[in-house]
């Protein structure tokens, strides 16, 4: 299985996923999920995968095939907007499907995925996609400014309670971290190292990268914190009447 | 959808449900998913209801019928153990499945459903049950001391952090009615009233049982306090190294 989150917010982008695929139990390797496509000055974007690990890698394969090679026609790194860049992920994404679906599904093999697609090319604001397994996509708005791929659920009222447009991205990295940390405590199939990328909105550069292994200290003291606070804040709850 | 929570701990149970039905947006009903079988000073038996309703309805219709009229099988108010009484439900479960099963399976319905089931009966300790669609069951043990169903995941990560056996009912209940808070807030299908049962150990009677609706003072002030102490805790956690 798999953890994403893309937030999208006044101050710019927090992007963090898991590193953990074939989530059988006694089969547990690593692939990255992350993926930047930057040009300093010009755009950073970054793209979170999610689902079959031959599909998500070889659409970015084909993006990033076609971005050196196939100069003449609209890439990821010429691309005009984000929206445009949000339009190469889904085509790619309908390109490989066609090539290895009816194989998959031959087998019994779920053959579908999606990405979190965030970023800032110049004349624009930072803006977040979430791109579907058939290739069509939504944009986060000021109300609904992050989206979660994967095993969402275990770290979404973290999320919802916290995060608004106007949340820093300090508070909202923090954030992100403590729902990784809920998704991972509750679900073996999410795990540890975590890749977070912090885009400072306008900087057009990736300044803010880090992966968080196993047993990182910073994580273990965000875990431990927050254990405590829970703890905390469930013995300050009011009573109930009976009590 | 539905969600409900079963604890055992060591100075009783906590057990509550929520009481929405057929979750499609446009055709929300209510039905009360937790039932008690009591006879002071000799047992007190709590079941709560998931999945199809006419399986979880009539399976408790099935158990009420022989405990009133064919007194002399084991039933669910003359049974010598919680062990038998997980049975009694497992069996009458697959007693529904066998009559409606192929019925619903023809018309494309899931037929599936399960119960948690906690209580004591004198000269036992009080014991939780978890009995599944296929009327095998587990039992709550000191080191997984809780049981969920429904939808589990929104509200399984505050529970995680919080509960153990040793856990006070006080505390307990406050966490579950978080736990419901945080899956109500993400899951639209999942909604008051929270039917709430606090069952203190050797009581062999039902003390405290309490129905929040929507818009419970109560409820809203656990509501309004966890948003600000999640909010607080996220500004209290270590900062990054970059911040």
């Amino acid at each position: 299985m798999t953890y994403c989150i893309g937030l999208n917010l006044d101050e710019g982008l927090v992007l963090a996923s898991d590193s953990r695929t074939n989530a059988g139990v006694d089969h547990i390797r690593r692939a990255g999920k992350l993926r930047v496509f930057a040009q300093d000055g010009d755009r950073v974007v970054v793209t979170l995968s999610a689902g079959n690990l031959s599909l998500t890698q070889n659409v970015l394969n084909l993006i990033e095939h076609r971005a050196r090679h196939e100069t003449d026609r609209v890439g990821i790194l010429n691309a005009q907007s984000m929206f445009q860049v949000a339009q190469v992920v889904g085509d790619a994404m309908r390109e490989i499907r066609a090539r290895d679906e009816s194989y998959l599904r031959d087998s019994g093999i779920d053959p579908s995925g999606s990405f979190i697609v965030g970023g800032q090319i110049r004349g624009e604001a930072p803006r977040l996609f979430l791109v579907y397994s058939e290739g069509n996509f939504i944009e986060s708005s000021r109300e609904t400014p992050f989206f979660q791929s994967g095993e969402i659920k275990f770290g979404k009222p973290i999320l919802d309670r916290v995060i608004t447009s106007r949340t820093d991205l300090v508070t909202a990295t923090k954030c992100a971290l403590v729902s990784f940390d809920s998704t991972i405590r509750s679900n073996l199939s999410v795990g540890p190292p975590i890749d977070l990328l912090v885009y400072c909105r306008d900087s057009l550069q990736v300044q803010i990268q880090r992966r968080y292994e196993d047993g990182d200290a910073y994580l273990q003291s965000i875990r431990s914190h927050w254990n405590e606070s829970m703890r905390r804040a469930v013995a300050d709850l009011p009573l109930p009447d009976w009590a």
